[in-house]
């Protein structure tokens, strides 16, 4: 993914960690960049405890902190910065206030979170605009953002949907880990997926928020794949949810996981009757994917969608509902609006000649 | 000032002190807060050495430590961020990223410099908006914050220029510390007022930067009193350049002063035939007291100007002349597009009814 | 407990809650606090994620920072710093750094880890000595440090054994949470105690330290209650191959907690059969209690010990032997070599005097 | 310096300059480092504003995370420790809690002030130690530190003097900066040196103590060269001072540098007639030169001395009459109690066996 981010190009790239980047609590990122021949010149540390209220913001001073570091010891020139993540602030601010040149992608879209916040943000203490949607583009020159700042490159999350050789799912069940249901049983014919965040900007809180998932899930006929969250505020609150309710007896037709390989991922989203939850994917990768989205809260509010995607409230029977008629809908027609499978390239041609 | 921002009020109020506000090394801020009966709830002394690179970026983090750590230990409900410094995203992110309902001052506004880069920051981090001109909150609106977030206060520190009582300053000049030429001599008939902070996104460093501002001052036939430039990046380089010009014999008409009481400051503006640099208060303030401007170089590209402001670049023959005509030009009438005098008591009341 | 370190005395009393003392998902201190009266000060939410290698470097840092501004804005005239925990030296650092009068309790005894270089770090920052032992007197007065500035308390956490009246644990399994094994089968005759932390300097790592213990335990006959181990760096590891344990159908004769009301964990220790592992409480606290104890591996190298104590090395076969060997030998006469219950009164005098 | 310290090894040093050491305002480490040819691997901005009162702390936590950071990101083995400035803490935290080995210099010497904390904590945080004097080894063995872990190297920085070629200091004025007397002046026929840190444990402050130092200074008949202090608390109060006696027109005879580069200001101590102040070159490097020396205050209380320091309170007539009789006697007998000149090989070697 990353090498099609940057190849062929006259770039020194360096690859820096942070936060739950460089934390194996969340996944094994570096061993797949490890596979991808993509080398990790730094790994900044700074990932708080996840139980802490103060976690995204400590995190983050950590992060700038060790950014800035990293940018004056190796004379670096210019930082891409990327969405919305809390921490990803820290790269525009250390860029920024260093005087480096600073560019965001993923700029112009809308969301209804603190990612929304976090992605403005970034955007305005950024110099250059790589977004995905035509939408974006109007977007960011409304705010007084001069047009020839802005490039419509696409998302290259999506390039990969088109570049990567489908895995056979069913013949690599051995690259599991994880906890619950066998692998075996979930592909053994139709299933979901499910993946939700903390919604940090909801009255309800975290637990209340996953609870009406956990219920629905564990009334539908089939079954599911649930990977865990991410390190935001309020996912130790999910993870302790979900553990509580299996203790219970509950969700006895779920396979667990903390993260998979990002090829295997796609895979198993290609072929899942319906993706569940709060995540970006569902409306992202999933509207050239075709498949059927369920999305879950506020958190992705006013973000573009395909028409693959139908939301729901944090309510037990909504959910079940939305996804019973999902499932028996099938998958949609691809959708291009996120990207055209070529952004990767355009991103590296366009940092070759800004910088 | 800080009274006027919340007379009469149901909210408890928490002054917290951060980066150069906290340090005695930048001015007497807290001494002057407590000659207005202004309690400081909390210092974070979270000031980098300015002569550090990364400075600016590694006292925002600490700031934002600091702040996040007072949030949550006192139940704040809400955080009021002002303007546009660097430190001042470290409210935003703690504010925003604990879910506290975030305030910002004086957004909308458009200047040439990482100031700028803070600003929209800022705002797109915050809830509500409270802006000081009609173009701001058009800009806000056109950005695609809902309008009802936006109130057009007008900025309080012009307040102060009503109320105040207009000190005697021939009578005051005990209140003087400082070095260089004597207060005397300074005001005993016309004099200049300079204040001149590192441009941190200019590509001439901040030594040259003062520099002409340096020879022109000198070759002027009236008196200066210089402020000390704030604690951004590059102040040290000023410093420095001030230092080694005064130790060469230049500069002997000119009284420095690290920091003054802003009644005190306020009243030696109304009375200066020109203010010189590149501080907001030529533009801000200067506009309601008329005084003449000579704004140098970028640090307030775009920002919005009454008549009494004239640009000029770094060059000192530029600067001599522009400043001779402004003297010669003389006071201009007053203009109100950044306040009315009535600042704080709309804030007050809007903060009442929000929080 | 802590109201026995400072009752009736002229001393203001401030609660600092740090590092993982200070995060929920490290038990409930504050919950237990707040029940015995302790009102908590302020919190500095300071532990990193448990999983990184430098965890409890930054957690450390970002304690000294929080500890400094406490000090400063709450005009702190002396810190008791407790023992030997990585954290602990953050109040040393800031205390003696800000000439605050630095008191240091428990110091003069050794061990084998990083705790032992940490304790001395601390005894050397501290103008004041509280020691448990005569041994740990003497041994600082060999140090250099000067005898009345060094005071034999004993160790204040072995008065709560005497004060405290003992609970019926048959009749409050209600207070337990946990899972695994239930309380009911747990507690229906004789058990044992695990608390394993990681031994950080050992060259084994942190899951194969553990799996001779999970071995030993899965093979005993008797229930155990496992207690979780403390946020060093290594935890997460141990917390991994526990969970991998249990997956594989292993520790089926365990239950598991995460942290226990201190008084229901005395006295469920004082009816134990053994306790194992490597935590202090087996060598002090367990010394008055007379429970026999096996201690594994090198993390409690050097402390003082009385008879109820005997070594093991990390080796399945050998722990098994030894901890058969102490059920069967049952309980020790008591030992006062760390305390004779009156400590928390004599430390209270103390302070009040020399502050 | 550096060079004699780690010559024909076989170990990969990594250089990494903390806290002042990083600063421009604080001399030209760097650039002597670079004339040397010792390459820099690394800066860590870590220095706060000196006016702060928790400027240590902070600074010392933030060297602690980019320390640590650093180690983890170069597979780092160890860490040599030097001596007991309040940053040093910072290299032995990360390096004792990451199990790398730590070597620690110059223990085992008392001193009296923060400086004899920060020594011993260092000590006891490390693995092995080198030491200058016999007495500093006995002091660490009666410490209970294996005698086989302590190493009587003598003191690296004693190497140079033997070493160095001494410069003509006439022929050499263009090197200096500095304000106040000329070059020219000051060296044309006898002179002292003055060097005064901030002591932080001190009851008097810092304005206080420098006070009857420039007292005693400017009732001398011979011009003196004073050297600016480091960057501990209380070195602001310090140039305050200063600056503020010039103003009033003393120290007329005085010529002032920020730094000088080592070679040249041991040519400078060489040729003085008294070294004054409180800086630990005048106990330890003027022992072998045997540059007459009057130490003031308690900051050097209990370090070995040769005969050529006598000790004056913070008293202006003291320090006068004590300077006056020092300058009377003339060079004494050079001692060897702190090196011999070849303790560079002696570490490098070591380090060379124990890594």
């Amino acid at each position: 993914m990353i090498q099609n981010l940057v190849p062929n190009t006259s770039i020194e790239t360096h690859v820096v960690l942070i936060a739950s980047a460089a934390s194996k609590k969340y996944g094994k990122l570096e061993q797949y960049l490890f596979t991808d021949g993509v080398k990790v010149n730094w790994k900044i540390e700074s990932q708080l405890d996840a139980a802490l209220k103060s976690g995204m913001v400590s995190t983050t001073a950590l992060s700038m902190i060790g950014i800035s570091d990293y940018i004056l010891n190796n004379q670096i020139d210019g930082t891409l910065v990327i969405a919305d993540r809390h921490e990803t602030i820290a790269g525009a601010i250390a860029s920024s206030y260093l005087n480096c040149k600073t560019f965001h992608l993923l700029g112009g879209e809308t969301s209804g979170n603190i990612d929304n916040k976090v992605r403005y943000a970034n955007t305005f203490l950024s110099d250059y605009h790589f977004v995905a949607t035509k939408e974006s583009k109007s977007r960011l020159e409304l705010c007084g953002i001069a047009p020839e700042l802005i490039f419509q490159t696409g998302c290259p999350s999506l390039d990969f949907l088109q570049s990567s050789n489908m895995l056979d799912i069913v013949q690599i069940t051995e690259y599991f880990g994880g906890v619950g249901l066998s692998v075996q049983k979930l592909f053994q014919g139709r299933y979901v997926v499910v993946l939700q965040h903390a919604e940090t900007t909801s009255d309800l809180d975290a637990r209340l928020q996953v609870r009406s998932t956990i219920d629905a899930i564990d009334k539908l006929s089939i079954p599911a794949l649930w990977i865990w969250p991410n390190s935001d505020t309020g996912s130790d609150e999910i993870i302790r949810e979900i553990a509580s309710a299996r203790e219970s007896g509950k969700l006895k037709n779920v396979h667990f996981e903390r993260n998979l390989d990002p090829e295997l991922f796609i895979s198993i989203l290609k072929n899942s009757s319906c993706i569940i939850g709060n995540s970006s994917v569902a409306i992202r990768e999933c509207s050239l994917l075709g498949v059927p989205a369920v999305n879950i809260g506020g958190r992705q509010n006013n973000r573009e969608r395909a028409p693959n995607v139908i939301d729901s409230d944090y309510n037990f029977e909504e959910i079940y509902e939305t996804v019973s008629m999902q499932i028996k809908n099938g998958f949609y027609k691809p959708s291009k609006i996120y990207g055209d499978g070529h952004s990767g390239q355009r991103i590296s041609n366009l940092l070759s000649s800004l910088l």
